[in-house]
């Protein structure tokens, strides 16, 4: 049985997160990974192949894996090779779907705020958008992780601050690499890219108006 | 009756505004809210639902609502938070159609500006396309409010200005939120988020130009 | 008979480029405004009409005028306000199809640069799409009209620039309004917009990019 | 027997490749060619013809030549003034597919680093996505060559710099001209093309950003 007989809602949903954020510019040169939790007991995710066209995502584009990242079936297509994160997250965070995007808009945050580890974002209306969020009056904490190929290590790190009690509360950087965010639902988390993509443009261009005009206009 | 038998138009047109702006990029993430003008006496007002993704409204998206935003029918999906203030603007500024967006220029200005209460745009051509003005030698104020949860208050501050005749002429910014503008039919209403959306990234785009390199080329 | 019926090819094209005009944020707000010439003896322009929404022009939003400006048909929509100076292009520039854009990029060179009288472009391999420049080795001057609202007398100034031998050679700008140019067709007067604005964009970004950052890196 | 039977898909693939480019803002104006080999033993590229208009590519807009950039038949339509950069890069560099985008960041990148012949783009994940590129601790060197009308000499010299092992791995850029990068198929072209093109967004903004704002936060 193919893929898409059992999951057609699935496929055609990430097929069109993929259209939109390509269209966006969140997802081009084959980068990015989408995934769905289809089954809790045991764990498994659908999730993009790797070096796919995210704005032309086939059905066949997509691997059914287990919640240790190997393939369930053989004879898949390579799943990303991100997906152990895909696997932590769907495990510790609860999350339903697991979207990951490669914005300018990101890569320029996860360099310019590595050396601090992260950065806030807060009093910003499109806050509220994110899961659990009911007042703009929040502080949203973004962990940058350095970047590594070493992806094994980087599902222990992040598992482990799940089980510490200090994990990203709805996403996060790696640094010159993207955003990886998640929700409920597939909906949840592609609104969730939304808000965090906008919100990483709000600040990139409010640091560059703000610091090239000395200050805010009005103020001492 | 559903409310797509009596107000397919209405609806429709929605429809089109929402999949225009978030395109965009001026209502991602659910942000922004919609409404129209469906009846006077009493007054009524189709409004979108709270929290649903404006590129994509449903059918079944909207509410219609009463002058003091409480739903006409029984059953009906929750309306915007922010009703209320499509209801005094329905009531006060004769608007026929009431259109908030949530853009990233809109935001910057929001907080550039808001020590100063607001900022002043002028000479712009594009300023003939806000109703009743006839020529670019004109100077649109822009009033920016603080950003509040408090709707039921910020509304009774609008209401007000009006009475007092301090009122916003064609559109006002919440700050780190976004734009209120109106028309007497969508298609005017619509116009005018064009023009604000416009002008916001010309002074945005202006300041950084100008501040960054000194001074414009050719002057002193 | 209606103008759809004589002119549909023309009226067609006009259609295609409002779509990629506003579709670009070169046309939003109603601004804008396109003509072809449809006859030379004597001159008949199919222009715009007045306040339409350029990216869903209908077929019924094209008036057609005389050399003077006026309606050659009885009960036709009010041509553009700017309507004269299609037909000053038409005549002395040797035009077929003129065409007028709104952007951001080109209502900041405007402000940038008005007090200089206008700006140069060199050295740009995309200079090449205008017509009769043949290397990239070649200085384009950009005029910059104040803005007004007393169109007849523009024209006149503009027709004077002909007779004198200093008109704009593909196009001009006026002051916090926008662009002209134009062409032998539409599709030329087209790639001339699309050429103008993409020099446009990078004239801004250049000016921003170099001097905020004090020289251009590796220069002394 | 036309092109466009004899080579569906391809001419097919670089109408999509142009659609892209075109939306994108890389290839406007009539700006950019686009190439794929067709034959080996004799070389032959089918390559877009000059002056089109690369968003609406007709069936009829393409060209085949051969490894002199001569067309093979008689009455073709004239290629691109620098079809001879397409052949010594499918002679060269095995390149199956030769694309050339003009983009504003490539152009202004291409004036920012033009006296250092060059710039580096480092430890960037997208690097990933270059051929044979395993990691993102990868330097990639992007050359910058004079701009020239004089396409013979440039090709010589490009033909020399492979022979010399002195070759741009990926792609390289022109003078205010723009991008030239190529693949094994269309596809992988295509993926160089978005990789390049959002490194380019990402270096100019990056420039911008840390320059204007004195140093990055948290740093020193």
């Amino acid at each position: 049985m193919k893929l898409i007989d059992q999951y057609a809602n699935s496929i055609h949903a990430l097929q069109d997160v993929g259209q939109l954020f390509f269209q966006r510019g969140w997802s081009v040169g084959t980068s990015s990974n989408y995934s769905v939790v289809v089954n809790r007991e045991p764990c498994q995710l659908l999730i993009t192949a790797s070096g796919k066209d995210k704005g032309r995502l086939a059905e066949e584009d997509f691997v059914l894996i287990d919640e240790a990242g190997q393939p369930v079936h053989a004879g898949q297509p390579k799943s990303s090779a991100e997906t152990l994160l895909h696997c932590v997250l769907a495990k510790h965070a609860g999350a339903g779907s697991i979207l990951h995007t490669h914005s300018v808009w990101g890569t320029l945050l996860s360099q310019y705020y590595f050396s601090a580890g992260g950065f806030a974002m807060e009093d910003y209306e499109m806050l509220k958008g994110l899961d659990g969020v009911v007042s703009h009056q929040h502080t949203e904490w973004v962990d940058i992780f350095d970047n590594t190929q070493d992806i094994a290590s980087l599902a222990n790190e992040l598992s482990q601050r799940f089980v510490d009690g200090t994990a990203p509360a709805h996403g996060f950087l790696m640094r010159q690499h993207g955003l990886y965010t998640w929700g409920k639902t597939i909906e949840d988390a592609r609104r969730h890219i939304e808000i965090f993509e906008f919100l990483f443009e709000c600040l990139v261009r409010k640091q560059t108006l703000f610091d090239a005009t000395g200050s805010p206009a009005g103020i001492g």
